[in-house]
């Protein structure tokens, strides 16, 4: 048996050896390397951005979207959308827990993983027959593979866990936005496109938290407009169609931007050159949808002559997960906003 | 005829209207808005990416990338390769200035555009008839228009035009590696993926500029490194695959690393998790290639629990191209690696 790596490459199938994200394939056998952890999974949260995509290729019917969800696992040993790139996270109980491993777990812990899923080895048992295809949270019995240097979460157990795991699940987002915030005394108008959205209500609650004067939030139509006054955390509401640049800007510069932070929540392609010109010149845009496009936001800004720093949402800063759960509990309004979204899933 | 607007919106064919780079087709007709400018184009200097997709479509046949990109420029009125989304800029003298252009041209300024091709309305008019198709640089009588808020550069009379070119095509890229250095007091360490490339060199001879104490190119093989030695550019010289990610941070951590400021300059795809590795916790990898993923970006560095900003690079930083040109004059190195690149070419 060869030695393993913290980062999971002794489980990678590809030769040459890739990175486990990069990996076409991982190996998902049960027994753990020493500084593994084994998790008997009860529920997938798969990724917005990849659920829509299977959704659209299947025209929304469940079964052939559970089809392709198993047929991709069993495939690749994760669960990585080809088209998107993208994966989810998981809950489950830890089952067993190799002597080396650095994770701090013990049999029995009820945890959230806080990597993707595009790198989790992954095997399910169940055929997934209690899932119905047609929403992101998948019940499922099987089991995961957590490497060194893997991050997993404790779920709290005074909150429900699908409150938990959705707020783990987009816990990057507004720890990144309040680590902006702080770094940059400037930032001091900050717009959140997609506000009322999981990620984009706690990075609103996040600038706040974090000092920023003026917090705008961005959301398709009135009906997001309405929830979203309703939970308080933005300063600010407007509706514009994140993909017109044009109307993106008007809206910002509107509601008092334009804004030294812009934040992009929202997972549809081609809201780039709107975060852009909603920015003001010196000020940042931080993409923390998957359906960014590079491309389309390097050449977007140059072609712009817009002097905007642009950030790749990064999903793990220190701290990440404790911090999203504290925004939770002291927020009524992102508590609100994501039981909501709960019950209407 | 409606109001310009200086992005260029009213250019643009597509409705609803999207921002040019991002239209499927602009209007090119030749009279000019009043803050217009229209260029006699001399040469088109295709993006790198761009061009090795075309070369590998098309088998390397120089007939056949002719033909396409005479195609893409009809069908698009812009120079934008639709499985790149990467365009490039272009040589050529000023023909007609608008009355209201804020650009500062005059008729007869020989210029090149700073803005990419891919926003850019052009008309090819001698059928690239001077053009074999195996080479980036592209010979080409037509017009091109520039708008109110493009960005265009007087060409230096003692500098050949091909050198000038050439620096201002990745003029972006030594400008915010010099910002970062400057930014971060602790970004000490700098190592540049691709340091022997044009916007490599230019980015190592920044880093020095700015004040970086340590800098160290990588390479992809020992003709490069021998290059990139001789330019004395790096304070180390590594080679390694930049898609192998083991060998890459294992290769910067042997010259010095890791990195506080890694700088990733080669278009190739799969570089972003050996980027991540080879930097120090709470560096910043900035990527310059068009061949960036996104979603590889951000999940590689939230599935390596990696705490390093990532910077989408921007083509644009006001004074870029009068940066580079320094660059060039100051720097025998540089100047050394850009003229050997364009005699091979």
């Amino acid at each position: 048996m060869s030695l393993s790596d913290p980062t999971g490459l002794h489980r990678v199938v590809d030769r040459p050896v890739v990175l486990p994200q990069a990996a076409a394939r991982l190996d998902t056998r049960r027994e753990l390397w020493p500084d593994e952890v084994r998790v008997r999974v009860e529920r997938l949260n798969l990724d917005a951005a990849s659920f829509r995509q299977l959704e659209r290729a299947h025209g929304g019917v469940g079964e052939a979207i559970r089809a392709e969800v198993l047929e991709i696992v069993k495939a690749r040993g994760k669960m990585q959308n080809p088209e998107t790139g993208s994966g989810g996270m998981l809950v489950g109980t830890v089952e067993e827990v190799g002597p080396d491993s650095p994770l701090g777990l013990a049999v029995g812990d009820r945890i959230a993983t806080l990597v993707s899923l595009t790198l989790t080895p992954l095997v399910i048992e169940d055929g997934l027959e209690a899932w119905d295809g047609l929403s992101e949270q998948v019940p499922c019995d099987g089991y995961a593979v957590l490497f060194g240097r893997s991050i997993a979460a404790v779920i709290p157990e005074d909150l429900p866990a699908e409150l938990s795991l959705a707020v783990m699940d987009v816990c990057g987002a507004p720890a990144l936005t309040a680590r902006i915030v702080k770094d940059r005394e400037d930032a001091s108008t900050v717009a959140v496109i997609g506000g009322a959205g999981k990620s984009g209500s706690l990075s609103l609650a996040a600038a706040r938290d974090a000092g920023a004067r003026h917090t705008i939030g961005v959301v398709p139509h009135e009906a997001e407009a309405a929830l979203l006054r309703e939970s308080g955390l933005a300063d600010t509401v407007v509706i514009a169609d994140a993909r017109d640049p044009i109307a993106l800007r008007d809206a910002v510069l509107s509601a008092g931007g334009p804004a030294d932070l812009t934040v992009v929540c929202v997972d549809v392609p081609g809201c780039e050159g709107g975060a852009i010109l909603a920015t003001a010149p010196g000020g940042t845009v931080v993409f923390f949808s998957m359906a960014t496009s590079f491309a389309a936001a390097a050449l977007g800004a140059e072609g712009l002559a817009a002097d905007v720093t642009m950030l790749v949402g990064n999903g793990y800063v220190p701290g990440h997960a404790d911090y999203a759960m504290k925004l939770l509990r002291e927020n009524d309004g992102v508590r609100g906003l994501f039981e909501g979204r709960l019950v209407g899933a």
